[in-house]
């Protein structure tokens, strides 16, 4: 069998079967949440995630320099943030093609490093490689105090699902740069630099109110089959409470706007699950919008005409 | 300019000098030595490493599957070595060609897996990637009590330089395969199987007699400018000195041994200097070979027939 006859998450399973046990202080391993977790003495958990972005795949041929590299560290801090940690440094390894103009690395450092600093970091290292395409590996870590590490796994039947921000725009900018529909700067910045939810991360784990937590750069509904899998639970979630930004409800409609919403990715939103009695206290926390609640099993859409059944699709490398 | 105009020492300190200064507990960042070095409290500094290989530039094609999970896991361990650090863990973004056998990423994986159990840490995390090229991007973290910390910088004129194991095995095999001249497995095992000097380093510097150390896998000329640019000094090398396996001297002579074994790179060994009072303690820490003496300036090798300078010339990308 080959890479391509599998989805990018059972490659992942298959990967992590194969490596050694977590163990030496190692909490959470491979494949098993956002990001890995290490105890390595004192008050705080170290965390670490790494995520490899790449030109074909990852940045739109309308994405600046800064942008790519804005974004080469933005998807790292957006799994740090949905552990709650608060950022202590990224390394880069960037695969460089030799014909790139220097001022055009130059643009993707300058974005790297103004992505870093405006969460509190900064890129601490890297590597520099030839290579015949763009490829940006980022590597971030964080700590969290051990009594506040929020896990994937302990969302409860009841719970109310919760979501930062707005849904689909950046779904709603790929799209429309795919049919060449004209939007505005506000839609496509949604897609070209993400902002990690570093500062409502922290602000939600530091109030106790949550169970589970992830991001949501893959999209809602793989999202949410990834966080029922964990916390063997499922989901109910109303398509009139999905936040999305009127523009984007100007652009499209029924099923389209369904897709940019639900199955796209692309947003660096927390989602999240709050047992009832505490949502007041993690509303405090930060803005958050309650899309659901912690069912059974099962991952459900309540919309006009009834309840449909979500599969998990969204953004997969493979498969 | 484009890239391919720089070679990759200059592109890299391009990049540094974009990036914002270390603070906020960064005690080594971006360019400055093996490993960035983190203060995130407690006893020890956290060490950060990433290093990105890929198929056409670091694994020839007699590389097994299991040897390029391997190497791409040692090469990010050496890097924690060089600082006598104890590896904590190492993330890997793999990205995979979609046309690849799953039995040979498998085979990838439990190299990763190997090198890791091996030297006491393991592989925690990851990322799956669609990609033309096979690209593997690690990153490992270690740690290191604050005192016993050594830079590239500590290096003080009159100091010894040694270095681990034999110079040159690795290159010799480059040269083999590259003129297609049969060599033996052990020769091979050095360029495909890196044992990085993880038990030395932490040996060394625990023994507290060495004062700068780094790896040598860009190779012995390279390495020495690097730290004699680090430490503000310069070295003289004693060509009848260094280490080389007789297998190796058996297969290369003159010029072309000269290359594999102080040009080429490849070998992950140690390079370090000790003050002349204290080489007796370094040698109990690990078996080493003393082949010259740090000097004001220069890098330069003693022959039969006179000093030749040796030129900042060795692995690197671009240029």
């Amino acid at each position: 069998m080959k890479a391509c006859e599998f989805n990018e998450r059972a490659l992942i399973a298959r990967i992590a079967k194969l490596l050694a046990k977590p163990g030496n202080g190692t909490i959470v391993g491979a494949g098993e949440d956002d990001c890995a977790v290490l105890d390595i003495g004192g008050e705080d958990y170290l965390l670490v995630t790494t995520d490899m972005l790449h030109r074909k795949t990852d940045f739109p041929h309308q994405m600046s320099g800064w942008q790519i590299g804005w974004m080469s560290v933005a998807v790292n801090l957006s799994d740090l943030a949905s552990k709650g940690a608060r950022p202590v440094g990224v390394v880069m390894a960037m695969g460089i093609p030799p014909d790139t103009e220097l001022e055009f690395i130059e643009e993707i450092v300058e974005g790297m490093d103004e992505c870093a600093g405006r969460f509190g970091t900064q890129v601490i290292g890297g590597d520099t490689d030839s290579h015949d395409e763009l490829t940006m590996a980022g590597t971030a870590l964080g700590l969290v105090k051990k009594e506040l590490l929020i896990r994937r796994s302990g969302a409860k039947i009841s719970d109310l699902v919760c979501v930062t921000g707005h849904l689909g725009t950046a779904g709603a900018a790929l799209f429309a740069l795919d049919k060449k529909i004209p939007v505005g700067q506000g839609i496509l910045k949604a897609l070209f630099e993400p902002m990690p939810r570093i500062d409502e991360g922290i602000a939600l784990v530091g109030s106790c109110s949550v169970t589970s937590m992830m991001d949501i750069s893959d999209g809602l509904a793989l999202s949410l089959h990834d966080l029922g899998k964990a916390s063997s639970v499922g989901f109910k979630v109303y398509e009139d409470r999905l936040p999305v930004l009127p523009d984007v409800r100007k652009l499209f409609k029924g099923r389209e706007l369904l897709e940019a919403v639900v199955f796209t990715g692309g947003d660096f939103e927390l989602l999240f699950t709050v047992s009832p009695d505490k949502i007041d206290i993690a509303r405090e926390a930060c803005p958050l919008t309650v899309i659901g609640e912690v069912i059974g099993g099962g991952v459900f859409l309540e919309k006009e005409g009834g309840l449909e059944e979500l599969e998990a699709r969204g953004y997969e490398h493979f498969g």
